[in-house]
Order: C-alpha cells, then sequence, then structure tokens
C-alpha cells in the first residue's frame, strides 16, 4: 500500500528522450519517496487500491521540484541607490566612493540581526518556492568575518530546518575582499584558511567551499589555498570562474574536480574539456549576465560538445542579480544563452542536482528518488521557459508532502 | 466629509520633482476621485473626522495604478511551439511553412469563440493587475477578417466592463498581412479602410487606430491610408514605428498627431523631433527589444533631448513578448534601454496616460483625477524597476474602491 498516487498527469521525468516525457502517467509515493512511476495504463491496479491518498492531477505536468543551485539568498538590504545612482550616470568608483558596491552589503550584513536576515531571506524564498522549488543552495560571503559568515551560514540551514525545502550551504569567504583587507589580499586568504573555514567547517556548517577565481576577485592561487583548504577539510569545492576574463578558472575548478563551475562567460575549451573529463557541472547565470550588461556569452557550443552538464541558476544577489524568479532564468537562459527550453528545464532540475552532488536522490522522477515534484498549469513543458513573468505553478510536493 | 482617507504613506505623484515625492502624506478620495492630496500635516483636521473610512498604509509607498499602453492582451493560443523549434535551431521560414509565426495566431484567433478568448485573457490581464494595474490598452490585430476584429474588440471592452480596469481599444487591422491576402497588401488595405474598419466604427469598438509602418509591416503609403481612413472617422492614431528599419515611420505619426509612436528603435532625429512638435508619445517595448534579440537601441538620448515623454509597456504580443509581467518591463527598460527607475516609473504611469489619451483623468496623483492607485511594499520608489520578478504590491484602488 502506497501513501499516495497522483493520476491522470503528464510527467516530464528529466529521464532520456525528450524531457522524458511520459504522458497519461502516473507517479506513486511511500515514505517520502518515489515508489512506482510510469504510465498510467502500466499500474498494476485500480489507484484506490494502490494507496492511500488518490489525487487527480486533471491534465496537468508534473517536473522534479526545480532547483536553484547558485544563490547569494542571505544578505542584508538591497543595492537600489547603487543601482538608480549609476542609471543616473555615475561610475563604479562613484558609486564605490558613495560607500555602495559589495562594501554596502557587506557593512549591512554585519549588522544585521540572525532575526533580520531569516525574515528577508524568507520572503525570497517564498517567492522562489512558489514557483515550485524544492531545493535550494546558499552562499555565505557577505560577512568576510567568522562572527558574520557562521551567522549567515546559521541562518541558511535554519531556512531548511522546516524540511519544506532542502538548503544546501556553501562557504563562500574568497567572494570579495572586506574593506579592511584592502591592498591584503593574500592576508584576507590566510584569515580565511586558518581561522574562518576552520571555523565554519568545525560547527558543520557548509557542505561545500567556493571561491571566486576572476579578475574582479581572487587570483588563480589566492583561489588555489582555498580549494587545498577545503580539500584538506574534505568539503566538496564549487568555483566562481571566467565571468569577467579568461583566468583559467574552469581548468582550475577541474583541478580539484570541483562540484561546480559557475559564470563560465570567458572560459577555454582546454578548461572546457578539463571539466568534462573531471564531471564538473557547468552553472550559468543568465540573470547576472542580463543584469551586469556583460557581452561575452558563455561558451554552450563548447559545454554541449564536450558534453558537460549545464546546469541554470538565479545567483539572487543584490548587486548583480535581485531575482525573484527561477522561471525568469529559464527564459533568460533560453532567449540570452540559446538553450533550448529543455536544456533549460533540465538545468534546474537534473543538472542543478548535479551541481549540488545531490544526482543520487533528486534532479529527476525515478523510482527510489525523493518525492519532490511540481505541477504546472501548462500544456507543454517547454511553456515554462517561453513565458516572461508568469507563474504557473499549482502545487508543490516536498519529500512527499504537498506543501500548503 | 470624504469618503475615505488614506495616511501614513509615501506618495510618488509622478508630477514635479524627483518621482514627485510627497513622505509622509494623505490621499482623501470623494465620488471616485482624489480630493485631497499632501503632506499629513496639512491635513484640515483629524483623518477620522475627515472621511468616513480611514486607511493606515503603515508607511508603504502609494503610486499612481499602473497602466500598460500597449499590449495585445487578447489572441488565442500560444507561440510556445515556434518558440521551442526556433532554440532547436529552426530559421523563421521553416516555421512559417510549419503553419507557425503570426498566421498560427490568426488562424487559432479565427477558430476560438469569444468565451474562449475572455477566459484566457482575462487570466493574462489578472496577472498585470497583481502588479498594480489598473489601465490597460488592448489592440486587435489577431483577426484581420470583420468578424474576428470586431470579436477581439468586444471581448476587450467586455474585460473592461466590471470596473476593476479601464480598458482602451485600438483596431490594429493593419497588424499582419493575412494567409489570404498574401502578396496583395493594397488589396487588403482597401478591405480594411472600407469595411472593417468603418465596422467597427459604426459598432464604437475603437478608441484609436493603430498601424504597423515597418519592413516587417506595411509601407508609409499603406499606413497613411489607414491614418487617412481613422482621421475621416474623427478616431485618434496610433502607429507601429521604425522597430526594423527607419520608415520615417516616427515622421508619419507625428503628421497625423497620433497618440503615440511605439518601438521606434530605428527612428531617426528628424522624426523625433517631429513628434516632440506634435505632442506625440514614445512608446518603448523592452520585453519585445529582449525576445526578439534586437542589436539596435531605441533613441532615447534624442528623446530626451527633444522633450518627448516616453512610455514602456508589456507589449504582451505571443511571439514578440509573451509578457505577464508590468514590473518586469521596467527593470528591462532600465538595464536595457538605461532610462532610470524614475523614468521606467513614469513610462508605465504619467506618459502611459498621455500615450492613451487620458493625461487629463489618469497618470499622476493629483486632486481631481480618478482615484486609481497602488500600495507598494517597498522603501524607495526604485526599487519597482531594481527587483527582476519581485511583485511587491500590497493593495490596489481603482476609481476609490480597494481591488479585493
Amino acid at each position: 500500500m502506497w501513501d499516495s498516487i497522483w493520476i491522470n498527469a503528464h510527467l516530464a521525468t528529466l529521464r532520456a528522450g525528450k524531457y522524458g516525457a511520459v504522458r497519461r502517467g502516473a507517479l506513486a509515493l511511500a515514505q517520502g519517496r518515489i515508489a512506482w512511476i510510469g504510465a498510467r495504463a502500466e499500474l498494476p491496479g485500480e489507484p484506490a487500491q494502490l494507496a492511500r491518498e488518490v489525487h487527480d492531477c486533471e491534465g496537468r505536468w508534473i517536473t522534479p521540484g526545480l532547483i536553484d543551485c547558485h544563490t547569494h539568498l542571505v544578505h542584508a538590504g538591497n543595492r537600489v541607490r547603487e543601482f538608480e545612482l549609476r542609471l543616473q550616470g555615475a561610475s563604479g568608483e562613484e558609486c564605490d566612493h558613495a560607500g555602495l558596491g559589495p562594501a554596502y552589503t557587506v557593512a549591512q550584513t554585519r549588522e544585521a540581526s540572525e532575526m533580520e536576515l531569516v525574515r528577508d531571506a524568507s520572503a525570497r524564498l517564498k517567492r522562489l518556492m512558489d514557483e515550485g522549488l524544492t531545493t535550494i543552495e546558499i552562499k555565505s560571503g557577505y560577512g568576510l568575518d567568522t562572527a558574520t559568515e557562521t551567522k549567515l551560514l546559521r541562518v541558511a540551514r535554519l531556512l531548511g530546518e522546516s524540511g519544506a525545502v532542502t538548503v544546501r550551504t556553501s562557504f563562500l569567504g574568497a567572494h570579495v575582499l572586506p574593506p579592511e583587507y584592502q591592498g591584503r589580499a593574500d592576508a584576507f586568504v590566510d584569515l580565511l584558511c586558518t581561522q574562518i573555514l576552520p571555523a565554519v567547517a568545525q560547527a558543520k556548517l557548509a557542505d561545500a567551499v567556493d571561491a571566486v577565481c576572476d579578475s574582479a576577485g581572487f587570483s588563480v592561487q589566492q583561489a588555489q589555498r582555498v580549494l587545498e583548504a577545503a580539500r584538506a577539510l574534505r568539503l566538496p569545492v564549487k568555483l566562481h570562474a571566467d565571468q569577467f576574463s579568461d583566468s583559467n578558472g574552469a581548468a582550475l575548478a577541474a583541478r580539484y574536480r570541483a562540484l561546480s563551475a559557475d559564470h563560465l562567460e570567458h572560459s577555454n575549451e582546454a578548461g572546457v574539456r578539463a571539466m568534462a573529463e573531471a564531471g564538473t557541472i557547468a552553472v550559468l547565470l543568465p540573470g547576472t549576465h542580463y543584469f551586469l550588461h556583460q557581452q561575452q556569452l558563455p561558451p554552450v557550443g563548447l559545454l554541449r560538445k564536450q558534453g558537460v552538464p549545464i546546469a541554470i541558476a538565479s545567483d539572487c544577489n543584490p548587486g548583480s542579480s535581485p531575482s525573484g524568479s527561477i522561471l525568469l532564468m529559464l527564459n533568460m537562459a533560453c532567449t540570452l544563452f540559446g538553450l533550448t527550453p529543455e536544456e533549460a528545464l533540465a538545468g534546474v532540475t537534473r543538472n542543478a542536482a548535479l551541481a549540488l552532488g545531490l544526482g543520487a536522490t533528486q534532479g529527476t522522477l525515478e523510482q527510489g528518488k525523493d518525492a519532490d515534484f511540481a505541477l504546472w498549469n501548462i500544456d507543454e513543458p517547454a511553456e515554462l521557459a517561453y513565458s516572461m513573468g508568469a507563474n504557473p505553478c499549482a502545487g508543490v510536493v516536498k519529500a512527499g508532502r504537498a506543501r500548503a
């Protein structure tokens, strides 16, 4: 006897074939997992005799629950003043001089209480969850001292405690240089590797360690020190790579068998090939590309050619992608990067799960995986990427339970 | 005694000064209009003694109700198959050959019943209204025969009948060439001017007449015939101008003292100057620009220099801007076109009202105008343009009545 059975649905399983589609499908759940999935006609009996609850999906589509695998969800305040000043003609330098830029968010975040951070991040998270999200990655990186980085990661953990969404945390101490370390990047990397990261690891606050390796972040050597420190602590790694220039970040990520390398606008072919060999996932951030007016497109053709799985994420970063919509990211991935709607959907399901090391339990609809899925008022899966600003989500099930 | 008074609000009146902002303002309504507006401290008495109802806005911002002044809201179906095929590498010709493109929407729309059209358009309209919309323009143009064009305009009129939103209709018979007139554009313009438009005018279904004057639409001569026919019927005109090439559309619009000229990516300086002299509003469509990968930016600098008011609209067109979000258009107007957040907000309030000939009663918060406004959970008006995919709308008042 299963706990529940979901009939009269079309399934986008995201397994083999186009969307892994099973029209007129059925899905049975037991103990929070998918116990049976297939064509309705192949169900081994009458639904009401097979499960305690029968849900009629009324012809809706079901996809895996969406996964946002790269966010800076937990931070204080916004960057609306900077946004407005820049559009009034101010330069980046003038904004920095006015105390804006990332330093503004760092200052606000250091001052904020955990309660304030929880309240603001919960509001952002709710918007994403309303769009079918069941798993989210949340990075630290606007604290940049031990107290604030651990505060951010505790808040992130707290957001996952209800079980309504899975939260995976990444420690991103090597995000930007804090004001008190300007001109002393190596000293800050020392601090990261010898004090902040060990404290984070000790408290088991991070599921992975991330770093920004780019002309606007840390050098390859500095990023490598962070990755080494993570490896010594047996923590998986991720890397912000090659967003603004080719720093051989993709190759560096591959060398450390990173779960993912993210952004990648300027990555070269050798780096992409190395990612393929290392099993490193490409995480593309179309909202950031759009918001920052980036001109160089990520190497989608190379990623396809080398067979690197592509994930898509919102970034949800006040300075570079103040986004509350993962569905909008699907549209931008297609419209700006030329992904197909199917690639975009795989990017927030199957490949996003891989980018978080959750491929065994999430990202596709198949027997044995977590019963995380979303129901949609659509006629074709491609509608999820086609619409700009619509939300056809009709319901979400997380670990077998329908979310209220 | 006023009907209601709204206190503890910040007002973005969109009159003179930055956002026309009045912090710690108050707003009094009587008989569906704004009876008093100003600083709370200048209210001529205690709120409870001045009005039958007192609403505490709890520090929220109030803006004029948003106005979407260019939409193709009423149509059947979507273009998701074409969207997906193109991203899989199909050419425009291949899509046309597969029966897709605008002809697909025309065929679907001709087949659809009024009830089906009402149902689909209502769902789109609801999304816009949830974002603070109080007025919308709706074009015909996917019917292209008398029966279907009048059907579309009747549906548009019906959507406004409840009074929850003001609907202004535009007859856009000269939108695309229907399949049965391929290669016979002049004959179709004959039909428009001698049969369809007179029938539409007779039934009083159109508040304005629009035409597409562009390399992808009708020639200057053909568009001019439509504008002449409208003039003879004393109907105001609008024009889709210069979207894909410089057809001197802006100048043509000005010559007919059009309410607005829309798109304008390729308009020249003489055309913009003529628009300024004629009082023709520029309607920019950033969602369309984005979705169609247009490279040429509209001449924002020239429009500013010549003092042409700029409006922003969603288009809400299945083939070129399948958008359900007017707030996303604010972000795109800033991010893609470089408008300031204040210009973007004026573009969906004050200037959008002008583009519909409604400047006397809508578009700003001032005494005597319609009591159409939206309440927002924001700290600064610029947040409306800063966020991508968020909806901070906390309530809407239309003609003095709070919308449920």
